[in-house]
């Protein structure tokens, strides 16, 4: 449906080497959402440039497009459709400089997570934030979804990495912020906008992120807790000891840790103690033995407290692997339950016991064996859900009914990190403040008034 | 200018007493900038519904409004001329809740910075952000300009401090983001507009604030260096430290230094160690046993290493008020030197020797004693400068390309932490990405259309 003439004309910006049609896209997989390759063209410029290009030639003939990144979004915000271009970042793929004094990095959009890990661990940094798909997920396509992740609880999610950014706006123009300092306010923070937008306001090609400092060593434990608010309360005080630096706290609630320790782990895994309430922790040192011990002083603390009722700490790698495989291959439950309903939401902490508890009653009672998988991010009150049956599925409303309930007031959130896409769209028009979503329009249409830019994501 | 019209509607909104006139503001301090009450007419409403019934009279009869809070803005953010309305929040001044779990305080915007701080303490928590004008300065005043202070390079600015805003737009409607949590992601994340926006977009009337662990007790030092560069790779050290957790790390050039001490400091201070950077190292600790001796040792070991030259560490908190003094009464300079030029700065750590280097050379170049007093905040890079001169004042605007020359490619700021207001519209006209100018008016226009917020700011 692109036309022969704006396709040469797409060619005489990025090269024929830039442009791949329906024939070469086959070999590509195509993520994690099967529909993101359905346009049938890929365009890959390798510069800011190329990007504006492409983005001036589209607006001016009213083309849609559809940046990616990683392909790792999970809510749909990278689909595609015949006569739209997908425009990949994959190109713009150098870390341009890194800063240890200022704790700073520079990179083009299209920078895997990994990589920059890989690049601040020379000089014994860290990029401040970790999530699963950081082999594939792009910076890019982390500052579009503002991606959150296992670390978020310590340093905040991407919002917070990001110092400066250039954006390819929809009309091609470039708007450069890329301040390398905390303090800045040169007018309106404009990128804001840009960040967690889905690539529905424009394009983002470049980003300055503050890094951040890190230790050489980990210590990592799996813990059994008799109750959720006991895991929130040695989380806080964990959060507040001197003697110990946690990195991550993952949460995993009885059924989900059953469901994976069963099916992933060792036999030692399987047999672990039976609790309400399971949590990953890691923490890091300057070596490994003040990493091993500070743990281990802790937990045994927390014995004592009554807050746990046993832990697991991994003497090896291997043992670490083991660990966390039972949190990341969290795909098990999709593996187990395929017709499951998900759903990635954020409680306020105060109020994480009470809303399982009402949460499992009401999903339970829904009859003919439904259920809950529950796991996420303790320490954002960050729960990924998993609705599943052993019969018949429940109606996918009674479920969202029973998962967002009450989530507004109590000050928590129906879309915690992976976004709103395609996939949560009648969630935003339900439970977000209509004036929120007028405004968001307002914004929309200001910015780009040929609704070029990843249509019908999020409000399209 | 407000017909009698006008003010019985606005009676019939904020009540009598809701309202004062010229005279009724005569005794009131005007506050930072004697221009801030030139309007003569303040309206002073007690609830969000109040707000919102105001902008929206205000709004249909295109009356302009100044929204202030505790009046202590440095760029003249909250000027008003006759005609105008002001509006003060300063009786949207409730703390609603504090969530000692979650970290989370809940206030009005008119809350003053102290009074947070204050309620803080009592659950062993920190605003997570500190400026000097703590009394007098509001919520809703730092987060419309984004307030930094001393605590910026640990927690981030007051951007990073805010989970979840009500504001008022300006034809009245309310808009209402109101989470508690820290991953939430639902559509464009408009707040972040009116963070920064010196009310020239709408009305913060509450917001969610991200609380931060505090330790009980602090020791502070007064430490002289033997460069820039050394105090930056001492803050450096500091930071990546387990066994010291710094607070706050203010630098003193050795102008500035020599002048306030020989001003404010009792013989001892007067007398320090003349050196070419200053800094008042301040950390924090369970006992005061261990944030003393914690700080001791990090200083030995600094002095061994030559990046301390000499040091004087607080035994009393009279000893420490003597300190701090010495930096916090900045305007000692502005006493000595009144016709003095005051810039705010940031410039990335790696670039600081060599900016203050090129910096004094230059000011000094111009003759006629002319030289500049510099100080600020380390780890942002953040410097506060006053350029003077003991015979005729330097012209303004070579003092000027001065002290931006290079800046914007460097990655630094020419506006830091005070924002734009008035007294910095020149400078955004000319240092911004036009681009970026340009979106700034359409958002503005979109958002505002009939111009009636904080008129002539920024970028009025």
């Amino acid at each position: 449906m692109i036309s022969a003439a704006i396709i040469a004309a797409l060619e005489a910006i990025v090269g024929k080497r830039g442009i791949r049609d329906a024939d070469a896209l086959r070999p590509i997989h195509p993520g994690f959402d099967s529909r993101n390759l359905d346009a049938g063209l890929m365009v890959i410029p390798k510069s800011t440039a190329e990007v504006a290009g492409v983005l001036c030639l589209c607006n001016e003939h009213g083309i849609a497009v559809v940046p990616q990144g990683g392909r790792t979004g999970l809510a749909g915000g990278a689909t595609s459709t015949a006569g739209e271009i997908i425009l990949s970042l994959a190109n713009l793929n150098r870390i341009e400089t890194i800063s240890p004094d200022a704790q700073v990095a520079i990179v083009e959009s299209g920078v895997t997570l990994q990589a920059l890990q890989e690049a601040a661990e020379h000089h014994g940094l860290s990029s401040g934030i970790d999530i699963a798909a950081r082999g594939s997920a792009t910076i890019g396509g982390m500052i579009s979804t503002n991606a959150g992740g296992m670390e978020a609880f310590r340093l905040g999610v991407m919002r917070q990495r990001v110092l400066g950014l250039e954006v390819v706006l929809p009309d091609g123009s470039v708007m450069s912020d890329m301040a390398q300092v905390t303090k800045s306010n040169e007018g309106y923070d404009l990128k804001q906008l840009f960040i967690g937008a889905e690539g529905t306001l424009g394009i983002v090609t470049r980003a300055v992120l503050k890094l951040a400092p890190k230790d050489e060593f980990t210590a990592t434990a799996l813990v059994a807790c008799p109750s959720v608010a006991a895991a929130v309360t040695l989380f806080g005080r964990l959060q507040r000891s001197r003697s110990i630096r946690v990195l991550r706290a993952e949460f995993m609630e009885r059924s989900y840790f059953r469901l994976a320790a069963e099916t992933l782990g060792p036999p030692a895994l399987a047999a672990f103690t039976d609790a309400s309430a399971y949590l990953i922790l890691e923490s890091e040192a300057p070596d490994q033995h003040t990493a091993q011990t500070s743990l281990e002083e802790a937990l045994a603390a927390a014995v004592e407290d009554e807050l746990i009722l046993d832990a697991i700490i991994a003497q090896s790698e291997s043992d670490r692997q083991l660990i966390w495989k039972v949190r990341e291959e969290s795909d098990t439950a999709t593996r187990a339950y395929p017709a499951g309903y998900w759903f990635d939401i954020s409680v306020p902490l105060q109020a994480l016991q009470a809303y399982l508890d009402r949460f499992s009653a009401e999903i339970t009672a829904l009859g003919d064996g439904t259920r809950g998988f529950v796991f996420g991010h303790l320490g954002d009150g960050n729960l990924h859900i998993c609705v599943a049956s052993d019969g018949t599925m429940p109606d996918k409303n009674a479920a969202k009914a029973i998962v967002y309930v009450g989530l507004k007031e109590m000050g928590g959130s129906f879309s915690a990190e992976h976004g709103i896409g395609l996939d949560k769209k009648a969630e935003l028009e339900a439970l977000v403040d209509p004036v929120k979503l007028s405004v968001m329009r307002t914004i929309k249409k200001a910015l780009d008034p040929n609704g070029i830019m990843n249509p019908e994501k999020i409000i399209g």
